[in-house]
């Protein structure tokens, strides 16, 4: 059986239970229909990895600029015309048979706003990383999919780069060991103050939002466990070139976790700090180098205990074609994503408790 | 010149100037006479360096088991029986000429007491690390030192190595631009409950003050700056064992410099923790991975602001001849060793800091 064979065999296994969303548009031999809303940078990623899937399409834009971005974006992927619509307009996609969910690339202070109206409108949605700029959004978007019987899934790249589904499967394998330490962090240097991420109401924190949740979400994804205890501290070393008015550059943190699991962490938009993480056994260590970017993270033994060494695709839409199959299969199928949305409340709980124990709450 | 002619060039132009421990036995085509304190693992990799040393040679002994262990090693290095010491003699060093300095390998807890006895019997000190085990005992240390004009120098191996050296001078040539941020950690997996360092008597502390050591001391070497803030949490997963009765298996924290450098560790006895240190600044990073060990530290480069690529020896008594050579040479020329006394308190003021920051203080 091949895996259109399996989708065609999964919708026949599904036929008379209630799918409400997969009933909307998508038939077992179409690809799931996603409208892109926002079409930035990682917009622009995710159509170009559904160009390359099998199992999805963009068959919508929801852009500001409708008539520049839009039809530019329409031309290249085949989109009518009339599926291109502003923000103001976006609540008539309901009506849009051709959209079976909507991916949110927007900045981080939009995804609620857009997740919730998307749920009304019965689209299953997509929603970019960091969920939202506090735990209070993430519920309200979790309710508001689950009223709308509609699956919400947050994309968490790494979590179906087949590199760190290696990393996962050694850990829970017992191969390490008993795990007792976890080191990790992730950031960049940002040049210019005028971008939206160092703009505390679009992104609603620091690098912790968006480049620190890298490391804390993956080592809770290779643990399967949450952490409940932290300490951290700011700084901001550059206080001239104005970048830092209204966050920090840089975050530390120790975390604790119910099996008694430790960890640090560290984010910066103020400097290079190349992506990593280590698990670390009383068996055995593995580490994950060059981490969190689109491509070529690479996962090394650094013990005896097990031997690996496993780079991530040099494509750099690979883990967002991944991302988005597993998406559309789920639609397919009426299953969990494997990263919904309480995954995404979970890291907002941890980030808000971070930047509490910093003594820099977020609100 | 070549390295003896400077030295004995070094010996002349500081011929009349007052010599103390210089005058009390090696003249400057002599090596510098070490007697070992403590003939366990650190002090055996320490001889056999001297053995390599044109500069050092081991020419005492002092040890519990004077007809064992005691006249193996004087066997194995030529050193005569009347120059063997127990414990309960050693004092009787001071009218030993051939002894300029003694190596103190003892556990932590009696660096202080025979730091401050050598020095009494006029003999410089080379002390193992961590200095002592608490910030009283060094400056306990550092004052019997200076009383009795005799040298004092902490043993941090790596900053001696070639290797770490590089390390240093790129983070001084600014190629990595303003240091942001530093990630390191440390440590081992103790299968015995019966080993010295996991009794807090022995010790002083847990695996911060022998392994943890290594990533704060290290950071500080290469920044030329010591924190002054931190936060920390300790942890102990093995419960049944018995290894950490007296002790934490793990040990997270945080830490600021002044000049708002942040930087994240980890240490523990209860896991493999390989050794790594990171320094992040705004145009580059380093990385010193398999660190800290007696063998094959590696250095490279993060990103594209520099290019290097260095690993340390595989001879695994190459830096300790460093370490010896230093020493002698700071004797010969008295001058003060780069990893002085004021060094070792440093790390164990940090050290304090974090166990009382994790709620845990040392006294």
């Amino acid at each position: 059986m091949n895996r259109r064979d399996f989708s065609r065999f999964s919708a026949l296994a599904l036929a008379g239970s209630t799918l409400p969303s997969f009933a909307q548009g998508a038939s077992s031999d179409k690809p799931i229909g996603y409208a892109a809303i926002g079409l930035g940078t990682i917009s622009g990623m995710f159509m170009r990895a559904c160009q390359e899937s099998q199992k999805a399409k963009i068959t919508a834009l929801v852009t500001g600029h409708p008539d520049t971005k839009g039809k530019k974006f329409a031309a290249m992927y085949g989109i009518p015309e009339t599926s291109i619509y502003t923000y103001e307009q976006f609540d008539r996609i309901k009506d849009n048979k051709a959209v079976d969910a909507v991916y949110v690339g927007l900045p981080n202070s939009m995804h609620c706003e857009y997740t919730v109206r998307a749920a009304k409108a019965g689209k299953n949605v997509l929603c970019e990383k960091p969920m939202a700029t506090s735990s209070v959004e993430c519920r309200q978007m979790i309710d508001a999919c689950k009223s709308a019987n509609v699956k919400l899934m947050i994309a968490y790249r790494c979590q179906y780069d087949p590199t760190y589904i290696e990393a996962e499967r050694l850990v829970q394998s017992g191969a390490l060991g008993n795990i007792q330490a976890v080191e990790g962090a992730f950031g960049f240097n940002f040049a210019s103050p005028d971008f939206w991420r160092l703009k505390k109401k679009l992104a609603g924190g620091g690098s912790l939002m968006d480049v620190g949740i890298y490391p804390l979400n993956t080592a809770r994804f290779l643990l399967k466990e949450d952490p409940t205890e932290f300490t951290a501290m700011v700084s901001t070393r550059d206080k001239t070139s104005g970048r830092f008015a209204e966050m920090e550059q840089t975050v530390t943190w120790t975390m604790k976790f119910p099996s008694g699991i430790t960890g640090t962490g560290a984010s910066t938009y103020g400097g290079t700090m190349p992506g990593f993480l280590r698990i670390n056994g009383d068996k055995g260590s593995i580490e994950l180098s060059n981490a969190f970017g689109y491509t070529g993270s690479h996962l090394v033994s650094l013990s005896k205990a097990v031997t690996v060494d496993v780079t991530s695709s040099t494509d750099d839409v690979s883990v967002f074609r991944l991302e988005a199959d597993h998406m559309a299969e789920c639609i397919r199928t009426n299953t969990q994503p494997k990263s919904a949305g309480e995954e995404g409340l979970k890291d907002l709980i941890a980030i808000e408790s971070i930047y509490k124990a910093a003594g820099t709450p977020m609100a």
